[in-house]
């Protein structure tokens, strides 16, 4: 076990900085391209991150320490920001990321005192008994994956334009 | 195909900065972490794309117009930074590597014509024929390779952290 709260909260506050660095002003091509039918963009990824912030994480804090294993989480859908289609731009959607994970990270620092509420547990609906500690850890993890999966459906976009190389890009083939 | 050299250097331009942005001022769990005997942490893999862009990507370039197909590029040895053992911290390393990508971004855009040199051809040491569009595709999918792997080790720190939520998490499988 690795887990501690301050480090956790590492990943959290620099994931929205590093992805609009990363992503602002890159051109439709890159942030418009996807591994195929059903697969997301980079749009629809921090469109994602977004609906998380909103709907999974700091609810299901709260409900734990409300509510304990009492009731199960409502179940996050993990494709409903497909359904809202806004007319914002991928910026707007970088700088509402970057706002709602703040005030989020404020709200974790309220809530969480580590020596106290790591090990509580509240009720997923798949999995059971779930504790504070795991729910932030899968937060932080969350983050990377979805780091992770931009970077390779950019990369991807280059699949046949590397020639020969694809063979030692490992990212290329997965 | 999709290769454009200006949205090449988009990348090429944002990976220092992005590195930089999510990687200073982290935890040495974060940055020393590894995903085993062998493998490399962060700070080992910064240290590896300093050394592309001293001996890799620009020489290569270069030996392509100069020298054409009539000598291979030497080898580039993808271990070689792992012997140079340094003083320095990981904070120098991101600045010395965001600074010789802003020369070899200079140096590329110099070099290379879109409209003249992106069919030229070298010989690489295993591939034969390689085109200068297809070095600098694969020096882009090499950055994004690379920023992949960052965040994939360190998403394997929580891999028990996480409990149940691991089984969602394609990125603790890989």
């Amino acid at each position: 076990m690795n887990f501690r709260l301050d480090e956790a909260i590492e990943i959290l506050e620099r994931t929205p900085q590093s992805l609009e660095l990363f992503l602002s002003g890159l051109s439709a091509g890159w942030v418009q391209c996807n591994e195929g039918e059903g697969t997301w963009n980079a749009t629809e990824v921090i469109e994602h991150l977004i609906e998380g912030e909103r709907t999974n994480w700091i609810p299901r804090l709260e409900m734990i320490l409300q509510d304990g294993e009492s009731k199960p989480f409502p179940p996050f859908d993990r494709y409903s920001h497909l359904n809202e289609k806004t007319e914002k731009t991928l910026e707007e959607k970088l700088l509402e990321f970057k706002s709602v994970r703040t005030e989020n990270i404020s709200k974790l620092k309220q809530l969480i005192d580590p020596d106290q509420h790591l090990e509580l547990t509240g009720i997923h609906p798949a999995f059971g008994a779930v504790k504070v500690r795991e729910l932030i850890s899968t937060w932080a993890v969350h983050d990377l994956t979805h780091m992770a999966q931009i970077v390779r459906v950019m990369a991807k976009r280059y699949q046949t334009d590397v020639g020969p190389w694809e063979e030692y890009l490992g990212i290329l083939k997965k």
